[in-house]
Parts: structure tokens; sequence; C-alpha cells
């Protein structure tokens, strides 16, 4: 039992820390027995549109259709190349054209990382975006010019991709604490959310055995800060979705370890697997980023392929060494990329 | 020199913490001896709507623009009355129709009142909110219906809105720090954040002496939780600033502390000072309302009389109250809304 899978290391530490979230995946494998990777890497990214004037070639999308998942490390070279064509020309151009329509992210507070808040009492829930739609529509348009000028951004809900992403979330409550919060705006945005809550009652009435709960989206952010403890899974557009999984990462104590799936739950194509943080070339080429947000991701991966508890297996080394207190000095330690890889392949077993 | 003030007290809290700042207000207004404040009580809201059925009366907007300012306590009884109806037919009409395009949300660690932080390092910012389009503009519809309905919503920014925001943004940060952060999301929302950065560069032209910085939405909700002490003036769209500021009130420590002013820049018609809190009505009525958020509210309606010292004695007398531990139950205190409004009172020289 092989799963093929297309690398994207991307640009500056994706390079780094995805070869070692690898090594990480390989023994997990290994440990299981009864499956393994064949890994195949694509140098696409930044480095490949200064060559060639593209993110990745023409064909790239149908290439990575031959593949099972994909695992990819960040994107974005801001200084070299404009946010918009790197980001577009491959990140969200690979998680629209796979209809990766599931953005999955966990926030969980880990032993040994400490959070900036007081009391973060054990917080653990999970994030489901909707990623093909909403807010991040590209519609919209300009009129007039100087100071008459008038933009437009249209935000596009559709039932389908609404009701896909709250059966996930009911879905996956079912194999947690049995709840959901859907996060909504309907006091101030007057068609879109409206519509959001219709569809979160009427899904919801599928299942009557989950709690079912809808906050605005301010109260919700400053619960996250406030109560974290409080959720287990929320449901959120694509741009809430994106606001409350850095808050995530943040209350976490690091944005640099927050992990995202984004998933064709349909699976008709390949899913992407790909950490919340960036590319961080500040700090890229020394050896010292932080690869427990890639690692994290891999677990994603094993979990999505059906190996959970080799899943958890993945997340306890990870939390093991972070217990230990090695750790890369973004996240307040001295350890390097390899120190806190190896401390990860030990305590994996 | 005597101000008129409309008060519209609201619904539930509002009707207790209205009273307390008035108190506040007339005794700084006795302090400072040059003027004097007369109050004229408005009973609209949701009690008034389950009399009439309407939040106010038809002729209401009319009635308002006789007084010089407007201070409001809290809208909404969602039990009784939906939300649409009470917010639309009271407070973000009278922000809409009074021309209310800006507004000013400052959060500051306040001594004697812990914040969910672990290091807050005494963080102190002002959020300008444009306050009158973007993502709040009435736009917007639906086609079909079952499976394949679709909502859309449009955000519609103007540049005279857009402009309008950002140059009250770096005023401000003249008075302060001398720093304004953009908060924008245009890797993600392709058409008005965009704009939106283009005006900020072009405005930020005639600032060149204050320092100036965009962060994407995501990033900066993390950052206000890893480093809030980074912020002087941050300026948002509408649903942004909305978000931010609740932020704002959760790692002060309290939402029900927080202040917010409508602002009618062209001073044509009254501005609108009303707290970030709701009515709470599961409290109302007791005597145990924190009435902090309407008193600083006040001290923010001092500042646009041009009473500034005079707002700083109110926000020490609140400081001196909370740094005693005189604080409502909310809080983590005991005392009364009668016990803390004498308190401030008595430290208010
Ligand atoms: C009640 C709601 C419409 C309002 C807003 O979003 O503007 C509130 O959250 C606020 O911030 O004053
Ligand atoms: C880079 C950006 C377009 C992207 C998003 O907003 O989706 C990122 O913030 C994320 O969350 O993956």
């Amino acid at each position: 039992n092989t799963y093929r899978i297309a690398v994207i290391p991307g640009d500056g530490i994706g390079k780094e820390v995805v070869p070692a979230a690898i090594e990480v995946l390989n023994k997990a494998a290994q440990l299981d027995g009864s499956f393994q990777f064949e890994w195949t890497t694509f140098p696409w990214g930044c480095d490949y549109y200064l060559e060639t004037g593209k993110m990745m070639p023409d064909n790239g999308i149908e290439i990575l259709k031959g593949y099972d998942q994909i695992f990819l490390g960040a994107v974005g070279m801001p200084d070299l190349v404009p946010d918009h064509i790197s980001l577009w020309g491959l990140l969200i151009k690979i998680r629209r054209e796979m209809k990766q329509s599931i953005n999955v992210r966990p926030a969980k507070l880990l032993q040994g990382l400490p959070s900036p808040l007081r009391n973060p009492n054990g917080f653990d829930f999970v994030v489901v975006r909707e990623n093909s739609e909403g807010e991040y529509a590209e519609s919209g348009g300009r009129i007039h010019s100087g100071q008459d000028e008038v933009a437009i951004q249209n935000a596009i809900f559709t039932r389908k991709g609404t009701e896909r992403a709250m059966r996930y979330a009911f879905e996956m409550a079912k194999t947690r604490r049995g709840h959901v919060t859907s996060a909504t705006k309907s006091n101030g945005i007057t068609y879109s959310m409206p519509f959001w809550d219709e569809v979160f009652a009427k899904v919801g009435k599928d299942y009557e055995n989950i709690g079912q709960v809808s906050n605005h989206i301010d109260a919700l952010a400053a619960f996250l800060v406030m109560k974290p403890e409080n959720f287990d899974v929320i449901v959120a557009s694509n741009l809430f979705g994106d606001i409350l999984t850095d808050l995530g990462g943040a209350i976490m104590g690091s944005i640099g370890i927050a992990p995202a799936a984004n998933l064709n739950i349909e699976r008709q194509y390949p899913s992407m697997f790909e950490p919340v943080h960036g590319s961080a070339p500040d700090i890229a080429g020394q050896g010292i980023a932080n690869p427990f947000g890639q690692i994290w991701t891999g677990k994603m991966m094993l979990d999505f392929l059906g190996y959970h508890e080799l899943g958890t297996k993945v997340l306890n080394a990870m939390e093991a060494t972070l217990a230990k207190g090695i750790k890369t000095a973004d996240l307040g330690g001295t350890a390097t990329l390899r120190d806190v890889t190896d401390a990860v392949l030990h305590h994996l077993q």
C-alpha cells in the first residue's frame, strides 16, 4: 500500500521544514508497517517564478492530479514577488482547482508551549473553514476615478458550499465533544450572513444530538481570548475562518506551530496539507526554522488517510519534545531544526 | 456655555449605567466650571418597540438633530425583538442618518483590571473604524432556491469614505505616538482590499513623519494577542474594526469596559457616544451592572467637545477606582453599580 505524495516545499523555510516532516512521516509509516509513502518533489514557488515567469508550469494542476495528496511548505517572497502573484498562482490556485473546499485547522494547548493567555484552560478546538467561496470570491470591480472612485467586492455564498462546510463540521463534532459554533455577523452584514444562519439552522436539524450555537464574529474573536476552552468545532466562512485560525495559532503560543488541511472531501482530487505559517524569508536557510507546524500538518495527512492512531502518535511525539523544552528560537528555545526533528523521531514509537 | 445632550438609555443595563455616567459627567462639568450639560432623555428602544411597533418615532432623527450630541446606553433584547429590527431601527439607523462615518474605540491596559494576557505590556491603542460603508453596505440579494440558492453580499468602499477614515487616523496619530497600522486583507480579498491599500499609500504620503504599515487582518488579530503594545492607531474597515475592537475589549480584561464614539467629524450632525457592550438583559435591573464602559464613553464625549484634560481626569478617576479593587461582579469584584459610581465621583477632582 503506497501513497504517492506530491511535495511542494515552496519558498523560504518551506524548503527546510518539509524534509524534516517527511523524515517523521516515513518513520511513522515504518512504525505502522502496513503502508509507505512515495514522495515526488516539485520545485515550484517564487524561485521558479523568477526563472520562468510562472509559479508552476501550465500543466501543474494536471501533474498534481496524478498524486494521492499534496504536501506543501510555504509560499511567498513578498520582497521579490508580489503576493497576488505568488499566492494566487500557486496556493490559492491549487485550493480552487482541486476543489479543496474545506480547510481544517485545529488549535490546542500543548504541554511545553506557553500560551500568551494567563489561564488557557486546556483548550482544544478545530475550525472548519469554508475554503472555496464567500468573501474570497474573485468578483467585484471599480467605477469612476480620483475622488469619485468606488470599489465593490462581492462575497458569494452558495447553499451547496455553505452546507458542505456545515455538514463537515457537524460530522467532525460527532467524533469529538459534540458541539458546533457557527461564526456569523448577521446583525451587521445583512444578506450573506442571515443566509449563513438559515443554512446552519437547517443543517443543524439533522444533528439533534450535537450542541449548536451561533456567535457573532466580533464576540467569537473575543471569546477565543477569554474562554477558548468553551469551543469544540467552529464552522466559519472563508474570511472568518482565516481570522479565527490565526487567533487560534496566537493563543497556542505561536503561529509557527499551527497546521492546516485543505480538503477535497469528495476525494476526487488530491487534498493539500500546508502549515498556517509563512515562508519566513528572514530566517530561512539557517537551520533554525521551527518544523512543528509542518510535522503537525503531516499528522493531519495521516488522519485524512485514515491512520488516526498513528496521527495521535505523531502529535504525542511533538508534545513530548516540547515538554522537554526542545524548541527553536521562535518558541523561546535554543534547539536547531535538526535537534527538534531528531527529538520527535526519538519520541515517535 | 450649555451642551444639549440627547440621552437614549435604550435597553437592559443601558437604563442603569447611563444615569451613573451622567452623574460623573455633571461632576466633571462642575469641576471645570466653564460649561454645563442639559440632558434630555428619550425612552426609545425595545420596550418602545413592543408598545409602538417602532424603535423610535418616525421623526426621531429630526428630533435628535436638534441636540449637540447623543449619549446612548445599549440596544437589543434578542429574546423579545429580533436584532435586525432593534439594531437597524435605532443604533445603525442613527449612525447612518447622522453620517457618523468614523467610529473610534480605544483599548488600554488599566491598572487594577487584570488582562487575560500573561504579559500585556501596557498596551494603549485606538482603532479608527470606517463606520458608514464597506462590508456593512446594505447591498446584495439572493437567486434561486433550495439546493441552488446563492446569496451575494456587496461590500462597497468609496474613496471618500476610505480616505476620510485614514486621514482621521493619521491626524490622531499626530497627537499620540505617531504610528498608523492599516488592517487589510489584500492577499485574499482582491477588489476592495487592494483599493484600501492604494488609498492608504496615497493618504500616507501626506503624513511623512507618521509611521505607517499594513497588516493582514488575520495576522493583526494574532498580533493584538501576542504584542498589543506594538500598536498606536489602527485604521480598519467597518467589519475589521468591529472584530479588532472586540478583541481590544477582550485583552483589556472585559468588553464591559470598552467605550466607543460614533463621530460626525464634519460636526454637521450630532455624534453618538455608546459603549461597546450590549444590554446584558440577564443582569439588568439588579444594580450590579458595570458603569465603566459608559463612563469612559462619557470621557470620549468630553474629548470630542474639546475638554481633553477633563476627559483625562475622568479616566484617572476610573483607574483609581479600579486600582482600589472597587469593581462589579463581571470584573471579579463585589461592588454594586452605586459603589463604583460613588468611588469614581470621589476620585474625580
Ligand atoms: C450590533 C452590531 C451591528 C454592531 C456592529 O457590528 O457595528 C456592534 O457589534 C458594534 O460594534 O457596535
Ligand atoms: C495567504 C492568504 C491568502 C491565506 C488566506 O487568507 O487564505 C492565508 O492567510 C491562509 O490562511 O492560508
